[in-house]
């Protein structure tokens, strides 16, 4: 049994990260997403919020488990038993930086393989940082996003936003 | 009538931007300079001042406009009744972040279009943030801005910072 | 009356560069695209027929006119007595090669500016040369060109190459 | 039972498309490798001694399978009823002929997904194009190939380069 | 004899500017590391602590000092009477700012000239920033920076941090 | 005595290659400039007139003399007991390219060193093809080369081309 761990900050998660875990899901037989622990006064969601704005995102996947976790990434693959770990890949100036963490995780943890999706066409340039702009802005984001994460960021926005 | 609006944080307007502005105005019939407002400690002018600071920049040149507006570019553009929005392209790394905001404006406003004009080769290397660090190292910048955008630097340099 | 000029080899047309035709032909009073003679044997199609392709696909804007040309893309615009030239921007390799091409042109003709349309979301992976190896290989193009080029790429296919 | 295939010209085989191979082959079940037929005079090896040279360097992985294929990749992968194609990425120039490839390839077979491999460290630099004129050159190219693909490499440069 | 700097923020010195150290040592006569001057909240390490490290990893080469310096770049270059700055470069996104510095560095000082040397491969993806986050999470960075600096990091690591 | 190669093609040499020699031959003691032999068709000039054309450039640079040579660059760097190789780099798409070719080189030779020259700006997008293409299409490139350079380029554009 093939178990992959998909880690991210997700604030919050969008139909982008959401397709990730659909493609994952029907190649892997388990895809544990781990949701990292920040105290960052930038996120605009708490970790048990993002967590459970994946959770109910993800609800009707059935071979999909949502953590939280804090330290290292690979320290969290392993303790999940996943000798694989996936990411979604845009075509945007992160991609140096993807590269930097992967081989940084290679040397930490030589045997945790990284699985890049690419990104689908219409999700290429949607970011967490930019659906947030927008959304604090009064855009519309109820393409981007499931129903029930507009409708947590509309409340954010017009609270202490 | 073609109306184009050029939006910016312009803190300050360098001569790279002045450039994209003469360029636009040769081309379009009125050129509304939009300053974004931003409350944001980071920058070195008020909303108040930058707009001051454009405004005598482009003082000569008889189409052009200069507003500041809040909330969305798109929202902003569509207030102004300009079917277009000008950028100015240097060969950065902003350049996917360009293309994700022109993606994102596009399903935002799917009638407003992005003209991008690729910076002058003595512009290629000039952003507002260098500019103002080599000011605040105590660099000689009166190339790189207006006369009076010099001076306004100056005063800043130091006075509060 | 703004004139501008769209150069390229359209080797054949595709439904990216008629999206950038479209866009610009209302923005600007007319467009002349510039096909480029080129007697590569590279090409897939020759000069006559491209522009040929390029004619039917643009028939029902009225303010576009196609020609073809040979020498340098500056000369043509010059003769054309358009003050601009447009180019759509895609977010790939060939971004930098634009801009070697913007800057030569730039020293070549200082009154010629370029401004540059980006590609839309569904275009921005789509060039000709990948389109004309699909349609070698026997993959379905029909989305992605005019249907007359669609044709005209299956003969030529089944023909001689 | 989850199959995957890997395509390629594999003009020859690297040690780092077999680094790509060793790891995909603990994470599927079975590793069709594709090398792609063209009868392309820039190719030092025919499509016979590329999958050669492929068979003998995958021989002690057991779940690994060498076919020659022509036509499109996505029709190669519906063939070996494959959900999933893997690729090596590096990180250069050719990341955003990756990307345009994968939308196409997505465009003509949207069931299939693509997977990517970041490639190691020590092989990000080695491609088969610069390996190749190394040889050519006289360089020593041992540990960049399995043995005997470098034997074979010596032969090709001595005889007819 | 040709006096080179070196400058940077070395927060803290790792094993990729130490190799840049070295390997220039060998080319000039003299070496002046330039430990930036930065009050700055998101730094571990203070200057004193940052030249004091630098000291240490560098105490067994003869040829080179460290220094710390305030103000531009280029003013702490003349004041060595170094007529060249060397910078190691990493195949990464900070590429276009160091073209961007490196433009108006030549504005400012145009008989200063700037050597780039490339980062060996085991150190191209090597940042003080993803160093530090590793170091913070607990992984293992000997291999990475001097032991010294390890031995540092460990303690400021369980320290405020 | 610090000896550096200066490999390339220089096919012709341009203003920004001359550059490269200028400042190099500040730094160090001899520069042997290689033009690369190479019996390719698609050279505009062959290698003794390439060497010449060199030659007549750097004639009023002492410390600098002109070889051409074949085989590998690293045993042209060798042969000439030269420590150091430089390069001229400039922003564009063949950066990853020079990247591979230096992790190849310190491959084949580790005690050879790289160093980069950044391209001065108004060379940041001159390269030897553009250039070529220019003056086949009739373009004024006095500008970007020596004046001999300009006509030799302007006979071989006129006779065979």
């Amino acid at each position: 049994m093939t178990i992959v761990v998909y880690p991210g900050t997700f604030d919050p998660i969008t139909n982008g990260h959401l397709d990730i875990v659909r493609r994952a899901a029907r190649l892997f037989d388990r895809i544990v997403i781990g949701v990292y622990e920040k105290s960052n006064k930038h996120l605009v969601f708490t970790t048990e919020e993002r967590v459970e704005l994946v959770r109910l995102a993800v609800a009707s996947i059935p071979n999909v488990e949502v953590k939280s976790f804090s330290g290292l990434t690979v320290d969290f693959a392993r303790k999940e038993k996943a000798p694989v770990m996936i990411r979604g890949l845009r075509m945007n100036a992160d991609f140096e930086k993807e590269f930097e963490m992967a081989m940084m995780n290679r040397k930490l943890a030589p045997d945790l393989d990284l699985l890049c999706l690419m990104a689908r066409q219409e999700y290429q340039f949607l970011s967490s940082s930019l659906l947030k702009e927008v959304a604090r802005l009064g855009g519309n984001i109820s393409d981007l996003v499931p129903e029930h994460v507009a409708e947590a960021l509309r409340k954010k926005v017009h609270g202490t936003m």
